[in-house]
């Protein structure tokens, strides 16, 4: 296989190793990812969701590990009756969609779309956790076809010869975008924060890059600022893990201050993603914060004395006049101005339509 | 022994633990600590040096070490002739002085200062390693007293009750600063960013913070921003390996950065430390570039696959306009007036007048 073409398919494989089978699903644990290649084993769906919590899959991971739980869901309730197997789904539906406090509105598009095509298949006595692997299917599908939209636009931002810095795992939207880049023959150098405490910049994002063949560098996270100067950094770009109607864009904890460094600098900061409709303002979103005992280790090992606190807020938000632009399937849109993007008929990342 | 006491005792001893007896230098191995209490010992005053370059000891140590490097230089020529001894300790000076790029100037104040005690001592045929001991003990009671002067300034910019966030470790002035700011009943919360790749944050800064009894929060490198914001930090302050005269301030990697983003939220960022006449401008400073492959790990565990380049600036460069005051022993200056404290008379933090 072409080590391009080896990379995304990796990345795809990846993010879809959360997949359900004959009463269990299988989750890639991106925790010690690249160093060991693991899989956490759930065989309920109550398991699935805390799975999410733990960040054993991370980025898009959770989006198609939390379909998989509502098929497993559907396996555990196959034996009831039709009503109580759609009273179980939506109990289902509620545990996982609220398994991290930042996600719930895209995970409710996701868990929701499953309870619906699962309705479908019990009025139709079919099996109702394969229509539920079906639906995710030809949904991921609609949403890489998206995605692949997205990439067009974004890498139009990049120029001929130059250096991008990231943010974070966005694994399905760096893939595309480097694999439209090469395509195009655009010589980027990558930078890639490492992203603290669990390196998924150094872990997930680099391997990405390297693998589809592109010169990578991983830099600590008090760099972006001297690597934006020194090595004149063209484009800062990042996914989203939610990008409010009214132009804050949530993601990795680190975004914001990279954003703040780069309107500095003069370097513009592309955001990809759909804007979500379960965040109108700013206001809807609560960040989540995690184990403070967390931050004072690193790969495992101690690195505060006994009585220091921690501190570990997962995400923060970047305020919209940092975003230079919204790079939706679409096109890219003002972070000013993202009704237009429903205005206009579209669904949405992670809706069917 | 008090706690306060205890920690600023003890942060004193491991600024001066790089000590000359008989023939050896003793330097605590600042990469381990707190989890390990281990010594480098070197038999010559290139190993003392070679120490310097491996990061043995950091921040203000190097400066003691370089001075009982020269302790140990006299000890390997003392039974050459007078003539050959100051020619021997010259090599020696250029040799320790050059260990680390970035610190020339101020490493060459204190190996000519023991130069200069040596040569007495020699024309008056004493022991010339425990004059140069004798003179570093003189010239660091002098600095101390300097860096108390420093500390009182510095925490008149302190709310009574507030925030306070760090970068690195500035030992003696953070020990001093606490002190001070106890001494005044003014509470005041720490925040430490850990100052990857090394730590210095998380393990010396934090453990000093928390030795003096002090509430101390260890952050990861990418949170400032969301911290400065949502913990409502009242000040940044670090100190510097180098001050320019045009008010340019040279630090551990990621000062820069923060000091964007303190100048982003309106909070002010102040420096300790004299200015430098070795810097009379920026373009003097040469940034030390480290082994690449150490960005690569995090406390000795690799985090990024096999391809993946690394990159390691030490230091960076905050320009005199992120920069709310430079806090010396005679008061705090504009950044953009630093020619006025040797104006006055002063000698600057390391020199001996």
């Amino acid at each position: 296989m072409e080590r391009a073409d080896k990379g995304l398919a990796f990345m795809l494989q990846y993010e879809n190793v959360a997949w359900y089978d004959a009463g269990e699903v299988r989750i890639l644990d991106r925790r010690v990812y690249p160093t060991k290649v693991e899989f956490v084993v759930c065989r309920t769906h109550q398991e699935v969701a805390q799975a999410i919590t733990d960040m054993v899959t991370q980025s898009a991971g959770p989006y198609t590990a939390a379909a998989m739980g509502m098929a497993l869901a559907a396996y555990e309730c196959r034996s009831q009756t039709a009503e109580a197997q759609v009273k179980y789904l939506e109990q289902a539906s509620y545990t996982i969609s609220h398994a991290r406090p930042t996600t719930v509105a895209r995970m409710q598009i996701i868990t929701e779309g499953c309870l619906a095509a699962a309705k479908l298949a019990i009025a139709a006595g079919g099996d109702v956790s394969q229509a539920i692997v079906d639906h995710t299917v030809e949904s991921n599908n609609l949403r890489y076809n998206k995605i692949g939209k997205m990439a067009k636009y974004l890498v139009d931002m990049f120029p001929d010869n130059g250096a991008v810095m990231t943010q974070c795992f966005g694994e399905t939207i760096v893939g595309q975008m480097l694999k439209e880049a090469k395509n195009r023959g655009k010589n980027i150098r990558l930078f890639c924060p490492e992203t603290r405490p669990y390196f998924q910049g150094a872990r997930l994002t680099a391997t990405v890059c390297h693998d589809m063949g592109f010169d990578v560098t991983v830099i600590t996270d008090n760099m972006p600022a001297f690597v934006m100067q020194k090595e004149k950094i063209d484009v800062f770009t990042s996914a989203a893990d939610a990008i409010c109607l009214d132009g804050h864009v949530v993601n990795k904890v680190g975004t914001f201050q990279i954003a703040i460094v780069a309107k500095y600098m003069g370097v513009p900061f592309f955001v990809s993603g759909a804007p979500d409709k379960g965040h109108p303002t700013v206001d809807t979103v609560k960040i989540e914060m995690r184990d403070p005992e967390f931050v004072l280790q690193a790969m495992g090992v101690r690195t505060a004395c006994q009585g220091v606190k921690g501190y570990y807020p997962s995400f923060d938000i970047t305020p919209p006049h940092l975003v230079s632009g919204v790079v939706t399937d679409a096109g890219i849109l003002s972070p000013y101005d993202l009704h237009r993007y429903f205005d206009e008929g579209n669904a949405g990342e992670y809706a069917d339509q």
